[in-house]
């Protein structure tokens, strides 16, 4: 039996196929352009290599709830060509298998779950940090979706005292994507967050703000862990500074795990979000998961 | 049949027996003293009005993980006799039924999904304002419970510009009980919010902290809807401030029910917790939601 997983992200597509041991059999990688071009090159991938289930994780905002009539599309982006896009719709009548459709962060989530930093955990939280903040949430070991997926970047964020950058974001001002986001850090510092140096005292202000939204997760979610992916989260620099701003934060109101055990770095890096589309691929035939009822 | 239900406040306990419709054929008040003079009352009214199973909504912070050490326990707390209390070990020695334990909030959410203002709704929110805040989260039609209960009431807020009451909660500066629950309002104000006249301004500056909470918690959560119940929560000309703000701050981010089916009042009012708790007790045996596995 033969899985399919695909990642489809703002700025590159991840296909692939791997055997019922998850070993990725055949993977492509594809430039996200618009869908007349790409969907031609995705039907073709997996009818080469057919698969009994796929997993899918979309870049957003994406419909989610099977009862409404926008499952399976893209909706509003300024991506061209994939705004009200009716994705996981083509790919079934192409294709004609189960098909499991979530968000990027939510697969990824999953991988971290089932194979990543998060093993053996029932309830976490995914945050990815890069061009843009989102989150992914686990609760007893299932995807948790309400009538939509969440939203998490753009929480409203309490600002430093100082600290009168109002953001980037084009809906809110002080959310947390609007000011603690790749596009923010650079319009914040006059230059992309790789070109900071490590002990610049700005990764204290950019720790706050990821700390403060994992308070607020935290209070709301009581998650067993919160597992950080992305660029900006990759600087190594950050991790400590996450976890003492939380620990100051949050004031010992609320019993965590050990914070070093709480707050941590994705476990698969960069392969979460396909490892975890194969998974939730593999979960659906092995009805390990709430399949959503089409 | 008869069902049991117990919602025990922090000023008061309400004790009841329903049948199987639910009517309700005994009811007891009892201010809330210590446990000592509280539990032989309570083991001798449900011994006098023998039930199949109880529900109870308790005050908190609680132990709601069957996994750990404290489940069942009432745990910090400056309740006189409360702190690190067995309530819930207790009750099951001394009456041997199943008992459904969880927080107040979340029998109040309870009761609203099945009996009051979110009927046929299985996502929902219900917020608490008065002498605290606290939210009860419904997913799925299931009481949700991560390692522990929600406990929003403590979420950080982004204040308004010209607003520097960092409020009154010991652990937190800005989090919105600290700013925005009943003893904020009256060290903000100097008097009670009973007290402060209807078009006062002030309201507009507590419904903005409020509509917050309710995008934050809409971000995170997606909820078909949010439940507001307590003294607070009641003064009516709050709910049309908090529904404008709420639609200033999320700006359309993204999509919710029309505001005024969505961020609504109570249907149960103060019978919430109660005839949640005697809810859950029915639903226990009925199996209908998904047994904490003591």
């Amino acid at each position: 039996m033969m899985f399919g997983g695909i990642e489809a992200g703002g700025t590159k597509f991840v296909l692939a196929v791997a055997d019922d041991n998850l070993k990725i059999v055949a993977r492509e990688h594809l430039d996200t352009t618009q869908p007349e071009a790409m969907m031609p090159v995705i039907i073709d991938f997996f009818t080469q290599h057919p698969v009994t289930a796929l997993g899918i994780g979309s870049f957003g905002p994406i419909g989610v709830n099977p009862q409404q009539a926008d499952y399976g599309y893209i909706k509003k982006t300024p991506k061209p060509g994939w705004a009200d896009y009716p994705f996981l719709p083509r790919l079934q009548d192409a294709l004609n298998i189960p098909i499991y459709w979530t968000t990027d962060v939510n697969v990824a989530a999953y991988g971290e779950m089932l194979a990543g930093a998060a093993q053996g955990k029932k309830n976490l939280v995914y945050i990815t940090v890069g061009t843009g903040i989102g989150a992914g949430i686990i609760a007893d070991g299932q995807i948790y979706s309400g009538i939509s997926h969440p939203e998490v970047g753009h929480l409203l964020m309490h600002t430093l005292p100082d600290d009168h950058f109002a953001g980037v974001c084009p809906y809110h001002q002080y959310c947390l994507e609007g000011i603690a986001a790749g596009p923010a850090i650079a319009a914040r510092n006059g230059r992309p967050g790789r070109d900071i140096t490590r002990d610049d005292p700005f990764w204290q202000v950019e720790a706050y703000y990821l700390a403060q939204a994992c308070v607020d997760l935290t209070l709301t979610l009581a998650p067993e862990m919160i597992v950080f992916g992305g660029g900006v989260a990759n600087q190594q620099q950050l991790m400590p500074l996450i976890r003492s701003s939380f620990i100051t934060q949050l004031n010992g109101y609320v019993d965590t795990p050990p914070v070093d055990n709480y707050i941590v770095h994705a476990g698969l890096g960069n392969d979460a979000g396909i490892v975890g589309s194969l998974l939730l691929a593999k979960s659906l035939v092995a009805k390990t998961v709430n399949a959503p009822s089409v």
